[in-house]
Protein backbone atom coordinates (compact mmCIF):
# COMPACT_ATOMS: atom_id res chain seq x y z
CA UNK A 1 0.00 0.00 0.00
CA UNK A 2 2.56 2.21 0.85
CA UNK A 3 4.54 3.37 -2.43
CA UNK A 4 7.45 4.95 -0.34
CA UNK A 5 8.17 7.84 2.49
CA UNK A 6 7.18 11.42 0.28
CA UNK A 7 8.86 13.44 3.03
CA UNK A 8 9.72 14.23 6.19
CA UNK A 9 7.80 17.25 8.38
CA UNK A 10 9.79 19.27 10.50
CA UNK A 11 8.78 21.36 13.16
CA UNK A 12 10.53 24.85 13.35
CA UNK A 13 10.53 28.20 15.25
CA UNK A 14 11.61 30.32 11.81
CA UNK A 15 11.04 28.62 8.63
CA UNK A 16 13.53 31.75 7.99
CA UNK A 17 15.98 30.28 9.94
CA UNK A 18 15.25 26.84 9.12
CA UNK A 19 15.75 27.23 5.75
CA UNK A 20 19.20 29.17 5.99
CA UNK A 21 20.28 26.09 8.32
CA UNK A 22 19.25 23.60 5.94
CA UNK A 23 21.01 25.83 2.79
CA UNK A 24 24.45 26.91 5.18
CA UNK A 25 24.78 23.49 6.64
CA UNK A 26 23.94 20.99 3.45
CA UNK A 27 23.61 22.73 0.85
CA UNK A 28 19.55 23.53 -0.46
CA UNK A 29 18.63 20.36 -1.73
CA UNK A 30 16.87 20.59 -5.21
CA UNK A 31 13.03 18.79 -4.78
CA UNK A 32 13.14 16.20 -7.75
CA UNK A 33 11.38 12.54 -7.96
CA UNK A 34 12.86 11.51 -4.61
CA UNK A 35 11.49 11.74 -0.80
CA UNK A 36 12.18 15.65 0.60
CA UNK A 37 12.07 17.56 3.63
CA UNK A 38 9.27 19.83 5.02
CA UNK A 39 10.21 22.64 7.13
CA UNK A 40 7.05 23.85 8.48
CA UNK A 41 6.43 27.22 11.02
CA UNK A 42 3.07 27.22 12.94
CA UNK A 43 0.58 30.22 11.25
CA UNK A 44 0.07 30.35 15.46
CA UNK A 45 -0.05 29.00 18.57
CA UNK A 46 -2.68 27.43 18.62
CA UNK A 47 -2.50 25.25 15.87
CA UNK A 48 -1.25 21.58 15.38
CA UNK A 49 2.66 22.50 14.68
CA UNK A 50 2.50 25.23 17.08
CA UNK A 51 1.04 22.86 20.12
CA UNK A 52 3.42 20.52 18.85
CA UNK A 53 6.09 23.02 19.59
CA UNK A 54 4.98 23.93 22.60
CA UNK A 55 5.04 20.04 23.70
CA UNK A 56 8.01 18.81 22.02
CA UNK A 57 10.33 22.02 20.63
CA UNK A 58 11.68 21.68 17.39
CA UNK A 59 12.06 18.35 15.65
CA UNK A 60 10.29 15.95 13.27
CA UNK A 61 6.89 16.81 12.97
CA UNK A 62 5.32 13.69 10.93
CA UNK A 63 6.17 10.80 8.31
CA UNK A 64 4.52 11.56 4.91
CA UNK A 65 4.01 8.09 2.59
CA UNK A 66 3.08 7.90 -1.08
CA UNK A 67 0.01 6.15 -1.65
CA UNK A 68 -1.73 5.62 -5.05
CA UNK A 69 -5.52 6.56 -3.86
CA UNK A 70 -5.53 7.78 -0.37
CA UNK A 71 -9.54 7.02 -0.27
CA UNK A 72 -8.76 3.59 -0.40
CA UNK A 73 -6.10 3.10 2.07
CA UNK A 74 -7.92 5.30 4.72
CA UNK A 75 -10.58 2.73 4.47
CA UNK A 76 -8.52 0.18 4.39
CA UNK A 77 -6.01 1.41 7.65
CA UNK A 78 -8.96 2.62 9.27
CA UNK A 79 -10.58 -0.35 8.96
CA UNK A 80 -7.81 -2.08 10.48
CA UNK A 81 -8.67 0.16 13.52
CA UNK A 82 -5.96 2.66 13.19
CA UNK A 83 -7.70 6.57 14.31
CA UNK A 84 -8.09 8.22 11.24
CA UNK A 85 -7.55 12.61 11.94
CA UNK A 86 -8.71 13.47 8.65
CA UNK A 87 -11.45 10.79 7.75
CA UNK A 88 -11.55 12.32 3.83
CA UNK A 89 -8.69 13.42 2.36
CA UNK A 90 -7.84 17.24 1.68
CA UNK A 91 -6.12 19.58 0.04
CA UNK A 92 -2.59 19.50 0.86
CA UNK A 93 0.62 21.32 -0.63
CA UNK A 94 2.11 20.84 -4.40
CA UNK A 95 -1.61 19.49 -5.47
CA UNK A 96 -1.57 16.61 -3.17
CA UNK A 97 -4.44 14.87 -1.77
CA UNK A 98 -3.67 14.20 2.18
CA UNK A 99 -5.06 12.73 5.09
CA UNK A 100 -3.35 12.30 8.68
CA UNK A 101 -3.46 8.80 10.95
CA UNK A 102 -3.71 9.06 14.99
CA UNK A 103 -0.07 9.02 15.95
CA UNK A 104 -1.81 6.97 19.01
CA UNK A 105 -2.47 3.77 17.25
CA UNK A 106 0.88 4.10 15.17
CA UNK A 107 3.82 3.67 17.85
CA UNK A 108 3.86 7.50 18.42
CA UNK A 109 4.30 8.11 14.81
CA UNK A 110 2.38 10.87 13.25
CA UNK A 111 1.69 9.48 9.65
CA UNK A 112 0.48 11.08 6.68
CA UNK A 113 -0.65 9.43 3.47
CA UNK A 114 0.18 11.80 0.43
CA UNK A 115 -1.23 10.91 -2.82
CA UNK A 116 0.61 13.32 -5.09
CA UNK A 117 -1.00 15.18 -8.15
CA UNK A 118 -1.10 13.41 -11.06
CA UNK A 119 -1.40 9.83 -9.33
CA UNK A 120 -4.88 8.85 -10.54
CA UNK A 121 -6.79 7.02 -8.22
CA UNK A 122 -7.67 3.26 -9.36
CA UNK B 1 25.47 17.53 -0.80
CA UNK B 2 22.51 15.13 0.49
CA UNK B 3 21.73 12.30 -2.26
CA UNK B 4 18.24 11.88 -0.79
CA UNK B 5 16.79 10.58 2.41
CA UNK B 6 17.72 7.22 3.14
CA UNK B 7 15.64 5.99 5.80
CA UNK B 8 13.54 7.39 8.82
CA UNK B 9 14.10 5.93 12.30
CA UNK B 10 11.19 5.00 14.63
CA UNK B 11 11.74 4.03 17.95
CA UNK B 12 9.90 1.20 19.38
CA UNK B 13 9.25 -0.53 22.66
CA UNK B 14 9.13 -4.14 20.52
CA UNK B 15 10.75 -4.57 17.98
CA UNK B 16 7.76 -7.77 16.94
CA UNK B 17 4.85 -5.91 17.95
CA UNK B 18 6.17 -2.71 15.68
CA UNK B 19 6.87 -5.07 12.91
CA UNK B 20 3.44 -6.77 13.16
CA UNK B 21 1.95 -3.02 13.39
CA UNK B 22 3.49 -2.40 10.21
CA UNK B 23 2.45 -5.21 8.61
CA UNK B 24 -1.08 -5.57 9.55
CA UNK B 25 -2.12 -2.05 8.85
CA UNK B 26 0.35 -0.91 5.98
CA UNK B 27 1.56 -3.82 4.68
CA UNK B 28 5.02 -4.82 5.05
CA UNK B 29 6.89 -3.01 2.53
CA UNK B 30 9.04 -4.14 0.42
CA UNK B 31 13.09 -3.04 0.45
CA UNK B 32 14.51 -1.55 -3.04
CA UNK B 33 15.71 1.45 -3.87
CA UNK B 34 13.69 3.78 -2.28
CA UNK B 35 14.00 5.18 1.04
CA UNK B 36 12.28 2.46 4.08
CA UNK B 37 11.45 3.16 7.86
CA UNK B 38 13.74 1.21 10.49
CA UNK B 39 12.48 0.05 13.37
CA UNK B 40 14.23 0.94 16.28
CA UNK B 41 14.09 -1.74 19.65
CA UNK B 42 17.19 -0.83 22.31
CA UNK B 43 18.88 -3.18 23.44
CA UNK B 44 18.82 -2.03 27.09
CA UNK B 45 17.71 1.25 29.01
CA UNK B 46 21.29 3.07 28.98
CA UNK B 47 21.46 3.02 25.67
CA UNK B 48 20.52 5.89 22.87
CA UNK B 49 17.46 4.43 21.75
CA UNK B 50 16.52 3.23 25.26
CA UNK B 51 17.02 7.20 26.88
CA UNK B 52 15.34 7.99 24.03
CA UNK B 53 12.06 6.14 24.79
CA UNK B 54 12.40 7.03 28.36
CA UNK B 55 12.42 10.63 27.90
CA UNK B 56 10.15 10.80 25.01
CA UNK B 57 8.08 7.53 24.14
CA UNK B 58 7.57 5.66 21.03
CA UNK B 59 8.16 8.13 18.62
CA UNK B 60 10.38 9.24 15.37
CA UNK B 61 14.20 9.20 16.28
CA UNK B 62 16.03 10.30 13.29
CA UNK B 63 16.09 10.90 9.85
CA UNK B 64 18.83 9.55 7.83
CA UNK B 65 20.33 11.10 4.42
CA UNK B 66 22.70 9.16 1.78
CA UNK B 67 25.85 10.93 1.09
CA UNK B 68 28.15 10.06 -1.66
CA UNK B 69 31.28 10.38 0.65
CA UNK B 70 30.65 10.64 4.16
CA UNK B 71 34.43 11.27 5.21
CA UNK B 72 34.33 14.29 3.42
CA UNK B 73 30.39 15.41 4.27
CA UNK B 74 31.44 15.01 7.99
CA UNK B 75 34.31 17.31 6.88
CA UNK B 76 32.30 19.76 5.56
CA UNK B 77 29.39 19.62 7.70
CA UNK B 78 31.81 20.11 10.70
CA UNK B 79 34.09 22.64 9.41
CA UNK B 80 30.27 24.51 9.19
CA UNK B 81 30.05 24.67 12.65
CA UNK B 82 27.57 22.06 13.25
CA UNK B 83 28.55 19.45 16.18
CA UNK B 84 29.37 15.76 15.08
CA UNK B 85 28.26 12.70 17.48
CA UNK B 86 30.66 10.67 15.34
CA UNK B 87 33.94 12.16 14.38
CA UNK B 88 34.90 9.42 11.98
CA UNK B 89 32.24 7.24 10.37
CA UNK B 90 31.08 3.84 11.87
CA UNK B 91 29.64 0.61 10.57
CA UNK B 92 26.10 0.92 10.07
CA UNK B 93 23.51 -1.73 8.75
CA UNK B 94 23.70 -3.66 5.59
CA UNK B 95 26.73 -2.73 5.13
CA UNK B 96 26.64 1.18 5.47
CA UNK B 97 29.41 3.76 6.78
CA UNK B 98 27.49 5.87 8.90
CA UNK B 99 27.35 9.30 11.06
CA UNK B 100 25.65 11.16 13.29
CA UNK B 101 24.89 14.70 13.57
CA UNK B 102 24.32 16.00 17.01
CA UNK B 103 20.25 17.54 17.18
CA UNK B 104 21.06 20.65 19.30
CA UNK B 105 22.60 22.17 16.15
CA UNK B 106 20.47 20.96 13.70
CA UNK B 107 16.31 22.38 14.96
CA UNK B 108 16.20 19.35 16.74
CA UNK B 109 16.66 16.65 14.36
CA UNK B 110 18.94 14.09 15.23
CA UNK B 111 20.25 13.32 11.82
CA UNK B 112 22.95 10.35 10.48
CA UNK B 113 24.54 10.75 7.06
CA UNK B 114 25.00 7.17 5.35
CA UNK B 115 27.07 6.25 3.09
CA UNK B 116 25.45 2.99 1.47
CA UNK B 117 27.66 0.04 1.17
CA UNK B 118 29.17 -0.03 -2.91
CA UNK B 119 28.73 3.78 -3.17
CA UNK B 120 32.07 4.76 -3.51
CA UNK B 121 33.95 7.28 -2.04
CA UNK B 122 35.25 9.99 -3.94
Amino acid sequence: MLLRIDHVGIACRSLEEAIERYSSVFGLATSGESSYVQLLEPLGDDTPVGRFLARRGEGIHHVGYAVADVVSALETIGGRGVRLIDRRPRHGSMGASIAFLHPADLGGVLTELVQPRGVRET
